[in-house]
Parts: C-alpha cells; sequence; structure tokens
C-alpha cells in the first residue's frame, strides 16, 4: 500500500488552505489537526476533510481569518467565543490553549465555542495537553444536523455528540474520543459508498425496526442512527447525547432554536490541571494501576488483548511517522480533488507526494 | 399499596442517624438525600440505603461528624475534600453548595472527593439547583469494588460509575443519572434477591458469554456486568467508564492504587453557570426547543411516548408528596430492620408511619 509522509502532506494541506485564503497560522494549524487525525487512524475525520473545508473557504462558508473570532472572557476560567465559521481546528485549538493556560492557573478552565466550523477529529486534539500532564476535555454538537432520534422515537432530532477526553499516564495514557451514539454519520456514509452492511445493525429504520443497511438512514422519512445502547439500554445513550447538546450549544446560547444550515459545530472545551488537585504523580500512578488491571484482565477471546482507548491509535501514530501513512483510496481520492481544484496541481508539494 | 408520607419518613431517618452519632445536620442531610431517591422512584438507593449506613456509623465505618472533612482550596473554583468517609449525601451536599457558589462568582466550580462514604442516588443532589438555573455534573466510582470488566475481558476491575447531570429548562428540565454500565450493582443484587431474570441479557459470565441471570454474575471466577453498548459497541461504555475513574480517583489522587476495602466513594462535583456564557434565557430555550423536538418525534411503539430524562422521576415526586411515597416491599424491610436496632422503635416517629 501506498504511504504518504506526514510533513508534506501537513506542507501540501498548509498550501491549499492558505491559498483558499486562511492565514498562514489558521492554515498551519488546521493542517496539523487533519493529517494528526490520519496519524491516529481516525481516516474519516483526518485529510479526508479538507476538500469541504476548501469548497467552504472558497464559497465563504468558512472562514479563514481568526481575527473576526470574539472571545467574551466572562472570568479568568470561562470564555465564550462566537467563531464567525473560522475553520474549527483552530478554533478549538485556540480555545484550549486558553483552557489550558487557565486550568494551570486556578485547576480548571472552559471555552464554548458558537458558530465554529467543522472541528474534524476530537482525538487529534488530545496528545499534546496529555503530554503537559493536563486532562483536556472537548464536547461537540453540530445543530445543522439531526441524525439521531430520541429513545423510544424516530424522528431524528439531534447528532452523534462526540465526547472526548485525553488521560495522562506514566505507563498509559488514554485518548478517549466516543460519540454518544453507536457509530457516527461519517461510518455510515462511509459505508454506503463501499456498498457494504454496517459491522452492527445501528440504524433505526423510519418505522422503528433496527437495520445494518446504510440504505435504510437514507429513506423519506430518513431512518436514525441508534444511541449508545441501543434497543434495550439506549435511554443512557439518549441522556448522554442531550448531556452533549446542553454543555454546547445552550451553553453557548446557540444552537438548533436558531436554524443554522451550514456545516459547522457547537463545542465547549474544558481542561484539568490534576496538580491542582491530587496532584500529578497521584493521578498518573492511578491511571496506571487501572490500566494495568485492565490489560491482564481474562480475554473473551484468548487470541484479541484488552486495548486501552487510543492505545491503538498511539501506537498507529508512531509507525506511520516512520513509515508514512497509509492512507485509505477514499482518502486519496478526495485529496487528489482537493489538489485538481488549486494552483498547486502538479506543483513540487504535490509531486513530492505522488499526488 | 401502602403509602408514606415523606415528612414523617425524613423526621424519622434524621433521628436514627443522630442516634447512630450524626451530627444534627449531617443526619438531615441524609435523610432529606436518602428520602429524595424515593421521591423520584430511584428505591434501590433511596432509603433503603439507611440501614447499611446506620450499621457503618455504628461500627466506625462511616462518620457522622462534619468537622473531621478537610478541604483544600486550590483556587477559588477548585478544592479537594478529604472525607474521612463522612456520610456521602453531607460530603457531596456541601461540595456541590461550594462548587455552585464558585460557578455563580466564576462561571465554573469543581471539588473532588476522595475518603467519601456511599454516595446514594446523584439524580437526588441535582434539582434544587436546577431550579436555581445551574447546571451541576456529578461523577462517581467506588474504588473498594470491581464489578465491570474492561471490554474485551473478564475479570471485573472497576464499577459502574455513574454520572449524572441536571440540565435547566423553563418547559422540560432533566435529570440525568446514568451508568457507564448496562446495568448497576443495585439491579443485579435486587433482581437476584427476588429470584428473576434480568430485563436483558446484561451480564457477561466468567467464560465470556452473555447472560441474563444475576447468578452468573456471583461465580467464582466472578462474571461482571457488561459496559454500556454491550458486545458491540461497549469499547465506548470502557471508554467512559474510564473517564469518570479519571476525574473521580485519579484526580483525588486516592483510588484502587491505595486498595481501600470499606463502603465508599470517589466523586467529583462541577458546577457551571449558564448566566457567565450565552445567558440562562438562550440556555432555557435551546433546552426547551430541543426536548420539545423530542417529544413530538414519531413513536417506534405507538402507545409509548418518547419520555426525557428526569420527566418520569419528577411527575412521581410530585405525586408522591401528594399522595405519600409507594415504598416497595424490599425498602419497607430494610427500613423495618433499621428501626428494630434502634431506641426508636415503637417510638411515636415509627408508629405514625406503622412501622
Amino acid at each position: 500500500m501506498t504511504t504518504y509522509a506526514a510533513t508534506p502532506l501537513t506542507e501540501l494541506l498548509t498550501a491549499l488552505f492558505q491559498e483558499a485564503g486562511a492565514t498562514a497560522e489558521v492554515a498551519a494549524t488546521t493542517a496539523d489537526v487533519l493529517v494528526e487525525g490520519d496519524l491516529l487512524g481516525h481516516h474519516t475525520h483526518g485529510i479526508k476533510l479538507a476538500h469541504g473545508y476548501l469548497q467552504d473557504l472558497k464559497a465563504g462558508k468558512a472562514n479563514g481569518d481568526p481575527e473576526t473570532l470574539e472571545m467574551t472572557e466572562s472570568s479568568p476560567v470561562a470564555a465564550v467565543i462566537d467563531g464567525h465559521y473560522v475553520l474549527g481546528p483552530y478554533l478549538v485549538r485556540h480555545a484550549l490553549e486558553h483552557a489550558a493556560q487557565a486550568a494551570e492557573g486556578f485547576g480548571i478552565g472552559i471555552v464554548t465555542l458558537k458558530r465554529s466550523h467543522h472541528i474534524a477529529c476530537l482525538a487529534a486534539y488530545l496528545r499534546p495537553l496529555v503530554e503537559r500532564h493536563l486532562v483536556p476535555v472537548i464536547l461537540s454538537s453540530d445543530p445543522a444536523v439531526a441524525s439521531v432520534a430520541p429513545y423510544g422515537g424516530t424522528t431524528p432530532v439531534y447528532t452523534p455528540n462526540p465526547l472526548a477526553i485525553g488521560i495522562p499516564g506514566r505507563d498509559n495514557p488514554m485518548l478517549i474520543d466516543v460519540s454518544m451514539s453507536s457509530i457516527t454519520n461519517g461510518t455510515v456514509n462511509k459505508t454506503r459508498a463501499e456498498g457494504g452492511k454496517l459491522a452492527h445493525p445501528a440504524i433505526l429504520t423510519h418505522r422503528g425496526t433496527v437495520s445494518d443497511a446504510p440504505e435504510d438512514f437514507f429513506t423519506t422519512p430518513p431512518g436514525s442512527i441508534l444511541p449508545l445502547g441501543g434497543q434495550a439500554f439506549g435511554h443512557k445513550g439518549f441522556a448522554l447525547g442531550l448531556m452533549v447538546e446542553a454543555l454546547t450549544s445552550a451553553l453557548g446560547g446557540f444552537g438548533r432554536k436558531d436554524a443554522p444550515t451550514q456545516w459547522g459545530a457547537s463545542a465547549t472545551v474544558m481542561v484539568i490541571d490534576p496538580a491542582r488537585f491530587g496532584g500529578i504523580d497521584a493521578f498518573v500512578e492511578e491511571t496506571d494501576f487501572l490500566t494495568q488491571r485492565c490489560l491482564e484482565s481474562e480475554r473473551v477471546d484468548p487470541e484479541v488483548a484488552v486495548r486501552l482507548p487510543g492505545q491503538s491509535g498511539l501506537a498507529k501514530r508512531q509507525r506511520y511517522l516512520r513509515d508514512g501513512i497509509p492512507l485509505p483510496e477514499d482518502v486519496v481520492v478526495s485529496l487528489r480533488k482537493a489538489i485538481a481544484d488549486s494552483a498547486l496541481a502538479d506543483g513540487p508539494l504535490s509531486r513530492a507526494l505522488g499526488l
């Protein structure tokens, strides 16, 4: 399989975003976050998104100028950012750094972000903060999209609503990034494009039956994605999805009631500094003790070891930095489209990558 | 069915806790939180717990003196409480009030609580804060108990690890209280005591198969409770369970590594004040818009309406305050035992209730 080195990929994407009007800082941050998504193996939420971001930049639906964002600090630990649809990776990084500095001073910092453009792969933001022994938390919903139905209902009302958290550990730091639904919109779209079935029946048809066929999501009236917990315990996933809606759109004061239509996100980031609580040593010792117990568990399948969240992603990241990233074909196709739409076609950056 | 009025129940429990050595304030707070659990219909985590709390107080394994708790404030918004096994309801209420005042001043407040005694029903703490238009969050784990196995494993390592959050709304405030496992230890114990099967197969046997028989949890080696998401999506529930461990035991610096053996909890409470973000009006309008959309959803079963988290509990609470609480037989039996062990047997408080 063809692999692609991370550094030239990042340079190429940076150049593409700059060409489409983003400032150098916004372009570089966005490129970095997208490539980090692929480095961790989250190919549906990495470089593949660049083409759409570029199209939105060119159409004026995404904004590449960080000067337009408005931040209101209501205290040293709490802020609201109106993102004015600046590219999400820049906004989230900015919000996380603000929250991290608040956490280092006060134990916790929180920034809520309204009218962000799409924010890509949440896991891609965690590692640098975890390496600073901080605990970053990111919550996100998209008030322009409805794909998950309330438990007991069939009408899609809200989104998969991921929650990500980074957990420092000496031996086993963890990167958690999970949606409050069974699967994501990305998985439904990808499986449909490939013409396959889902690994598990995670679609609720508009008639209220369960299905593993992505087509049942795209009917009229539409199907929906089952909340985490499925038919038996979906009241829990529904509740957690509502929690994310509340802590993002309701907290920022901009959401479904405002009927936005463009690609975007409501997000909230929090950072906690364990040094201001029980101390970093105690924190990482407890994490290492717990994770060690998990890894030593007897196995359901003797051939399959217990895996900690982020463990596989971090191992891939190391391998991909060394050997290049094995980008799936759909990602390469999307990237080629982005290049073809630009003045960088046949330029040195794309040629160096064989793209 | 016999019903019991909330006020005399609270008075009776307060007297029982005081007799067992708790101060008036600790006794009244604990009684209030337990009765609130039953008012919301959470009978496994309400009054039924009193007998165990009283036994622990008498045995010196729970503490009724609030003077012994040690609070370390590392900033105006962050604190650690070493609870020295003071009764959990008192500690949690105390921590929440501290965090609420921090939130009203700074947008957010967080208190982590180590060496707490058991903290009862998380949902029981939420309503008063939601009525103040605050967003309380409570996370809890019990480092002395292991009942949930890591996803892919069969050895129980951690606990169901509930997460609770109260969401203000004008029409539809929500009280969320969900564990990160399919079911709780309480449900396993109760179903076993009744000799029945679980409503869904939520037990993983020590051989790695799924079962609806509570006995499969009590084998040697033991079975475990499936994480939220079950066999297909349990990696998500596992990740969320690890998140709760990190934000409670690791953050407080006291947990499984310290091998505690007594009934207790690690807990963290956070309170967020929407007034310091997008504003209370925008928050409740967004909540009401979203919840209205959920309630209007087409139904899976035409006979069963979509229910919001806490909706049924708050309706019960209103009815039970008016008509009395229909305590299940196992709760009455447990309460009778608590009374029989005390000097209050045949006293006016118990006689007034017919207990």
